[in-house]
């Protein structure tokens, strides 16, 4: 937690982290700007109601066996409980197809903005599990209307602790911000 | 079949039609410029060698639940039988979702195209099954790299014999094009 | 052909084979007792329009991808073209889970013979595409209510030209039978 | 809590009941048998490391989009906290099939127990969603190997508070525990 608050003050960026369990909750709202609650916790409601009564925004991820709708009824749990702050999140669900980590639902991007007024963001890393990928799946995640992406960067993928096979270098990042602004600005959206 | 080249002749547009069995092949390569094997036929291999033999580029659908391996190996086959003009169409994937009738695999775009040299266009209308989502998830096949589109047309969706539900009206279809042009454009490609 | 025919005279043991498309069947139905349709050519409508008009009964394999709906709506197909000898087949359908090779849905055992008053057959050789796996499931196939199983059998699994990994030994398969008599027995039913 | 204190004590009948935070095991653990973890929380890491201390047995439901070798590691994940009484419990898994509520995996039931050693219960009544395949569904499941079921009751089903649809009446219970003696006594097994 120290360094996380440490590291947003050195560079300016605000810091998003994952909330566990219902106790974490106070701690991680001291030093974080947004909560994440993970795929795997999507229908932990004791969580969803600790974060409700939280005084952050929440990114709720979509579970990788949930529907839209399930992911909308519990943006909803949180909503009921006092937090109109949610952020929601595609990040892929579990199919048969076997190449990719998961199958990332880009129809979910514009089907949660029809049927809400949340913001909708996208999460190719997790997505796709395979870096190569990302930078395609980014920049229709935009061209679908998305409102912010999670991308994964690493100096050393290889040296990772986890999830270096789908994390970008600084550079190829920096080249995909280039071209994700294009994108943004051809569907009338600006970075 | 008379009806499609009277159309053809009349618009000056090229013709694309399914063909179901080997027998058809021959009747059909006369009159369409573009043979398709629908998602149901992906595997069906005496169709396959049929149009393996057929002088006419063939549009292969990958099955709705088939892998993207699957889907080059049934390349492969037809490229085997002596027609290396192959286009890969993704067309969405059968999922446990409920909201959209497909779950388009918007990664298989950049995959298809990192795994083979084949064209690979997308068919948002199958892949949603909603012409709501068909906006949205065409810029995103664009912007992911997709060579071309499959969308449905209709001048009274209503009225249509099949798949009205998720049919662009004509003015709606022009629109959509002008912002495919853009996000195109904002991509490297020109249409 | 004239080597099934031989084995069936040799054996006194009735022979069932696939058919791939509508021109094998006339030929097929002479030296066949059963025709089968394949799981890749459950939804292939010139196949069972020419298996509705023939003389012999058809074993009809659920596809790997389609609903219990559509399965029934295949058959209904074939009994609408003349022909009401109709045995459905589960052999598994398509999952994330990669231990097996195909998910047998032992649900749709007692589900199809709520829905329709065909016989049921389940193949677990194929649903499961693991030899050890055979055994259990054959004996929930019939438990649950199911008419009749297809197993695969090889005298040397590991040379076999294909699915030897799912074939049992003869001796096992002798072994099985036994059981299965206790279990069908127990359920009411002889074998 | 207390309510199930008295049910035990009036009908000799050992209780199993969910716990669904860390916070909830301690007490819990003072008036249940055996604490359930249900499917969604088979990845709550934080839960599972609290029953993992826990004195009482745990039985663990699959996810419903969860992979068997997952299954396993949430089982191992309790196993390494010391608590070394843990039951696996196959309830369904998430397919694309409609008419039932999740598809029931018969095969995971030999593959458990061949890739472990701990006991193997079914949960029929979830993993089908409809009374009418409970029935047959129990029978596959004894068959399959299972140790044990899971069997929703309801003098009223169409008065439950949930899953009426899937609750068996007490006069069908008791003629399916008749039914599921002999098909145990077929495979050897003794109810």
């Amino acid at each position: 937690m120290r360094f996380l608050a440490a590291a947003r003050e050195e560079t300016g960026l605000p810091v998003i982290t994952e909330v566990m369990t219902p106790e974490q909750v106070p701690l991680v709202t001291v030093y974080a700007d947004i909560l994440q609650i993970g795929a795997r916790n999507m229908q932990n409601y004791a969580l969803l109601h600790a974060v409700g009564e939280a005084q952050r925004p929440v990114l709720l991820k979509r579970g990788m066996m949930s529907t839209v709708e399930e992911l909308l009824m519990a943006a909803e749990y949180i909503l009921s409980h006092g937090n109109d702050r949610v952020i929601l999140c595609e990040r892929g669900i579990r199919t048969f197809e076997k190449y990719t980590r998961n199958t990332l639902d880009i129809s979910a991007v514009p089907l949660l903005k029809q049927l809400s007024h949340l913001p909708v963001v996208v999460d190719p890393s997790h997505g796709t599990g395979k870096w190569e990928l990302v930078g395609a799946v980014s920049k229709a995640a935009v061209a679908a209307g998305a409102d912010g992406l999670l991308i994964e960067v690493h100096p050393h993928p290889s040296r990772a602790l986890s999830d270096g096979i789908q994390s970008l270098k600084p550079e190829a990042f920096a080249q995909l911000m280039t071209e994700l602004r294009a994108v943004a600005h051809a569907v009338g959206r600006e970075l």
